[in-house]
């Protein structure tokens, strides 16, 4: 577990003013990173680590001698088109770097303007997946989601037998993994109504969105060797928003018995900022089973992962519809929840995948599920918000969604905040569907 | 689809001798692909082709001067420690390789002496898996392996509706992919008995196998686009053998309702040789459908898909005990069958699989699922073999199993074999359980 220190004092101030800006997601605080280039350019996809409205470059950092030992080897490694280098160097190196970087950042440094010159405005990159993924999965770990979902299959039997002691999970797809700004065709695949006889293709007529949250893994595990729960969160590099973009027609009738492909396997959007782990130190809460529901199994319970193996990350879900768009209105928000549900916390998803050797490697991607909360209203996807399609979401604007029309545009934001401690966003994450083809 | 042409003839015999004795995996009608290196070298992994008991080398061959053109071009290609890029070439530089190292290596050509000073014997090599896999993808292509499954299950409705019409599959993992002579600790998880109140954590005691075929992808497809199904194989490179190692009471406990996940990740073993599908023209056999089953959907169907979209490949599982291999006895069969049995036949999985414009890359892996033919004995599992563990399998020596016990060893082989044509095989592809951390 990640104590607090220095980079995480809330008085903390930097020389960039837009840092220091209330409700700004990347203030000196927070120091995630992403994969970067201007926009448009023919530049290197390389590392960079977000400060206010700007990035440091951190291939140009590299090249300077603001840095040393464990800091210098993180900032050369975060220099490769994918930060699979940085990620497979561990939380030692990580650690040093965001070190270097706040006492750099920090009003009043003498290296002020060296590090300027090592700025790229974040209004003129572009961004690409910060890592060569090599395995996804996908977890299932909201409770209300598993529930809400299972009420629309099996009413009296909702939650399966297992739900409650297995943290569940399955392998996804990593080719159509885009970041955000991701636009997709809406995908077509075999669909049969309840009353027909046979099925028919055709483009899906109930696409989804799922609100997750994704982990990325620094540190992997040989295979054979199990991460025990104690040293799981250690192997985690830092987590991002993911829309797990999903069509539902398709998924009803393919998914059985061996679950979910077509209809999710077209494009997954995640957010181009990292935020590690460290930076989320602040906004840890107790991990706490209902008193009546089974306490996980001793492999996946460990005295810091009850108290504070849990993430409160404040999450929203916003629809922009082509009509709010032409308009110039913004999107609309239609769900806000907080990953502070989870049923199962990431040091439990890290430690449950592992437990049969399966070897984890650095840049593997983990979603934690569609993270809806207690509520219906706080729900991370249309077909628990809309109850199967039958109660539409009304928009400002006066229309109204059931599930998505081409054109509509998604977008995932998730932050920290609370008294006492700085605020922690996470950037936005945009997808937006396109007419079938 | 492709066509039989020179080098399919039967008639045609190698310069190297050993090419040419009966019941040779390798004659020159297969020229099947790996990567290897001489064992325990610090050379780097490199292509090569298979001819007898030799190996092509590919980085030696296209230093020489004897090849030109497309086939040169592949040979470069092929130089590299993983074969996407060779693999992203496509057909026609597949098969300009092909047909020159069938000249060079014929009897009586003139460069025998240049050609011979690239062959390393296969004796003294090693092999890694042969591509850069970036997704796997497992298939359930067997109706005879789907019920045998589904009647363990669901006694009176083994088959879910949704068989006869989509080619199920999902997602696997590619990390744990290893090559033949893959040796792996058997995988801890939760199981739960059926009269027991909680689950608990312990090694599987339902360690099975899974014959399959694995399909190498060589060009892709975009995001968004779908290949039908008239240009699905010319995205195949070539077949290999798979064993999908299947922990079933894991399986049982974790898989609904998202699929099997820790059951199957802890390792998955394929054959160093992929076979082309050029290699396997002579072996295509029609694709038909009982009358009484509903046909194929459309963007599934296709005149040459009818014709000869099917493969008759002859299919073994051989189990070696700890007690045979110390008393110096080879494996003993379990069970043989064919691919001819598949429900579904290869070019159907891709176009299936990016029908909703899934992306598939070159050196992608698919799974054709487990190969059960229409009897019992013809299955490709143990749970099947053994009818879910009640009848075990009798082994030679008067041992027997039900599921694999520690030390146990199983190969899988593959060929192809008929009169009029020359006989193409698949080589072994071997994997040792061994006991849990």
């Amino acid at each position: 577990m990640n104590l607090l220190n220095e980079t995480h004092n809330p008085a903390l101030r930097s020389w960039l003013a837009s840092a220091n800006t209330s409700g700004c997601d990347f203030p000196i605080q927070n120091l995630p990173f992403a994969v970067f280039r201007r926009r448009g350019s023919a530049e290197a996809f390389r590392g960079g680590v977000a400060i206010g409205d700007q990035i440091v470059d951190l291939a140009a950092l590299a090249q300077t001698a603001l840095l040393g030992g464990d800091a210098q080897q993180a900032a050369q490694a975060g220099s490769q088109p994918k930060l699979n280098a940085l990620m497979a160097l561990g939380p030692t190196a990580w650690s040093a770097l965001r070190l270097a970087l706040s006492r750099l950042l920090r009003e009043g440094v003498a290296q002020q303007a060296q590090l300027q010159a090592c700025l790229v405005p974040q209004a003129v990159a572009e961004h690409d997946v910060p890592a060569q993924i090599g395995d996804y999965t996908d977890f299932y770990t909201s409770v209300h989601h598993a529930t809400n979902i299972g009420k629309q299959f099996r009413p009296d039997n909702p939650l399966l037998p297992n739900y409650k002691w297995v943290p569940i999970g399955y392998h996804g797809r990593v080719s159509s993994i885009g970041v955000s700004g991701q636009a997709f065709a809406r995908p077509r695949g075999q669909v049969k109504a309840p009353d027909a006889d046979v099925p028919t293709l055709k483009p899906s007529q109930r696409m989804d969105i799922e609100l997750e949250l994704g982990v990325f893994i620094g540190t992997g595990n040989a295979l054979g060797d199990a991460v025990p729960i104690t040293e799981a969160e250690s192997h985690v590099f830092g987590i991002c928003l993911l829309n797990d973009w999903s069509a539902r027609d398709l998924q009803g009738w393919e998914y059985q018995p061996l679950g979910p492909f077509l209809a999710k396997n077209f494009a997954s959007t995640i957010s181009p900022w990292v935020v590690t782990l460290e930076a989320l130190a602040p906004y840890r809460v107790p991990f706490t089973r209902p008193a009546d529901d089974p306490q996980p199994l001793p492999y996946l319970d460990s005295e810091a992962n009850r108290a504070g193996g849990a993430f409160d990350i404040q999450l929203q879900v916003g629809l922009q519809t082509t009509r709010m768009r032409e308009a110039g209105e913004q999107d609309a928000a239609i769900s806000r929840t907080s990953y502070r549900h989870a049923y199962w916390t990431l040091a439990q998803m890290v430690t449950h995948h592992t437990v049969n050797g399966c070897n984890l490697q650095p840049g593997d991607l983990l979603g934690t599920g569609t993270l809806s909360g207690p509520t219906l209203d706080q729900a991370g996807a249309l077909i628990e918000l809309t109850q199967g399609g039958k109660n539409p979401v009304a928009l400002p604007n006066g229309e109204t969604r059931t599930f998505l029309q081409d054109g509509d545009a998604v977008v995932l934001r998730g932050w920290c905040e609370q008294p006492g401690a700085a605020r922690v966003g996470f950037g936005e994450c945009w997808g937006t569907v396109l007419p079938a083809r």
